[in-house]
């Protein structure tokens, strides 16, 4: 198997530059009356334009089956075997608000929730409480909570969300998570998941304790959920192993999160993909390799919305022009797991994606989406091998062996 | 995984034939005007009758995005993983022309080259010198070139290209070349990859320093070029492996040695395809293995000659019932990685595949090309599985487990 160590000699620097455009959730599945997925649904002039210009194929990020997260799902894309590398949520959370964590520092990912009187949870998102009232709420757990052995301290992130932060001596990041992941059930004592984790367990406990007495009243946010407990991995960068100057253009702080992770440079995002596209044209001659991150198509197959994915589809359809007008010499176009609307979640469904470039073979597929790509040049094949091919065709590596 | 332990337990020898035709970078890209690759436009009615009875398929020899060398694609094909089992370009150029290699013994792959008045290089083929010219030198080196604590020999293999053996108590092949593979750069001191290397480095620096003395003057070639520095690698053999007796019909050294380093026994070659395939049928009772290769297709495609290569394709076309009528069991016609001519050089694309036998399962495709055989039964497949189907096919695979 080709690892980092051997992409590492072969990379090279070059002047052509690749466009990675990642569509959060992309894959979906057939609408029960129409039997045509999100993709198949979508009037998408542009998308198709360039799959008949492109080599087509089908992920899978993990391996055939497996559902990911959003962090492997990324991960994968860009070359990192997501069993290997794992970053914790609770990291990816505090890279995505700026956070500076030290080598010995704990992350974990919080969100303010809702209990009822019986002490379950109603609401895991507190009925998504403004970012203002967030921030006010962290205040007063930092300004109130003293815990011995470790500084803690909560900082706001969107709506809803926060990183807990633990500073000290000793910690052990081998925490399992208080939040049970569902409604009805009340939230976890932190369990050690190995004995040097005791005394953070008692710690982030306390926290917990001493969160819900100081929370009591304030519904709809009267108690959080921690979860993604853990450290800065120690992981090789994208500058380090592709030899690129790399550049983000990413909304949601989790993406900007883990490309910063990877190395990357954070470009201001803006608020949609069209502002995200005037950023690329600003700054296409100073990077290589750039990463567009598009959450909506994700968000709306949570949500079950179908109508609203095909539209969080249309809008990038919408846009491509824009993209293509700065005509990347190597442009990828895929995401990082599937989210059908029928399901409302992430979903094992093997990803559509599409290479488009000079040396690309194009194959015979003429439409983008999940059936069209069955048939296309690449087949189904692991999403780490996507930077490979993207280096490959940006002719960017050299040959392998005599 | 399957590895070469199991499949040393589950092969065994039968009565059939296995007859692997290697056309050497047979995948291409599609020429800019006509949109066909070179196997697209060849006219080739023989290739086609026998996709029509073959499962076809593609290969990726290393992995996908990794462009092969000879010998990384080569090994792929015998089933060997090419970054486990990596054979230096000197053990190669060695046994290609015979020479007998002892355990400690190290072969490095040489160049003459031209080098200017300032020392740069300005053609690293020193006009490809006459295969007699390049006789006398070796001979004036070996006659001149005395180095304590290493016997040195310099063998001619064709035009510009030599061998180096270097024998004695304790050396190391772990050193750099000194061929910086670019005009315009100078030859690079040999340098030690490793402390218990340096004293073989110093060996070579000397020897490198005496021919350059020696062969002032001698425009175009006044300097030689090192690279490859290997021993002879500990490697299974395909008749321990496979419980084959295989033979080699390869015109080429370098494809000559490696199929000798793999137990190969080396037929007589002749000149072309015509004259292998009358020494197939002179020895077709004697072997149980073919291995013939044509090296025509990755050389015109390597001169950027799209219309040759396509040729180069016809040739073998124009050839193969000369194959077909000794009605091999199992007859496997691939590529060892692509040269499209548009590239001019060895690419990552992965190589057309087709295997015909009375136990293939035949699919649809109609016709050997690279876009025909995205459709093929096999679909794109890492090349280390080609043997095991060729096993599978002859019948020559006992069953896996109760």
């Amino acid at each position: 198997m080709i690892g980092f160590e051997e992409i590492r000699k072969l990379s090279h620097k070059s002047v052509s530059r690749i466009v990675l455009l990642v569509l959060d959730g992309l894959g979906g599945l057939p609408h029960p009356e129409t039997g045509r997925t999100e993709l198949e649904s979508a009037r998408k002039p542009n998308l198709d334009r360039v799959a008949r210009e492109s080599i087509c194929g089908l992920t899978d990020q993990v391996s055939p089956g497996i559902t990911p997260g959003s962090a492997p799902g990324h991960l994968a894309i860009f070359g990192y075997d997501p069993v290997k590398y794992s970053v914790g949520r609770g990291i990816i959370a505090a890279l995505g608000i700026d956070l500076k964590l030290g080598p010995g520092d704990i992350a974990a990912r919080g969100n303010f929730c809702t209990v009822g009187g019986d002490g379950t949870i109603t609401d895991r998102r507190a009925g998504r409480i403004s970012t203002e009232t967030n921030a006010e709420l962290c205040q007063l757990l930092n300004e109130n909570i003293v815990v011995s052995g470790a500084e803690l301290r909560a900082t706001p992130v969107k709506e809803h969300r926060f990183v807990l932060l633990l500073r000290g001596e000793g910690l052990s990041a081998e925490l399992a998570d208080s939040d049970p992941q569902q409604v009805g059930l009340a939230p976890k004592r932190i369990e050690a998941l190995s004995t040097s984790a005791r005394r953070t367990a008692a710690i982030a406990n306390e926290f917990l304790s001493e969160a819900r007495t100081l929370l009591q009243g304030r519904i709809p946010a009267n108690m959080v959920l921690l979860r993604g407990f853990s450290q800065h991995p120690d992981i090789p960068s994208i500058p380090d192993i592709y030899k690129l100057n790399p550049a983000a253009i990413a909304i949601y702080p989790m993406y900007r999160g883990l490309a910063r992770l990877l190395g990357m440079r954070l470009l201001p995002a803006g608020e949609d993909i069209t502002q995200q596209l005037e950023t690329l044209h600003r700054h296409y001659e100073e990077y290589d390799f750039f990463f567009i991150h598009h959450k909506s198509t994700d968000s709306r197959g949570e949500d079950g919305d179908f109508e609203a994915k095909v539209h969080a589809i249309e809008e990038v359809d919408d846009a491509l022009p824009q993209l293509l007008n700065v005509n990347p010499d190597v442009l990828l176009i895929t995401g990082d797991h599937s989210t059908p609307a029928t399901l409302a979640s992430h979903s094992w469904h093997p990803v559509p994606f599409m290479l488009r470039g000079k040396w690309c073979r194009p194959d015979p597929v003429t439409e983008f989406s999940e059936r069209a790509c069955i048939s296309g040049g690449l087949g189904r094949f692991p999403a780490v091998d996507i930077m490979t091919l993207a280096m490959a065709n940006a002719l960017k590596l050299d040959k392998f062996g005599a």
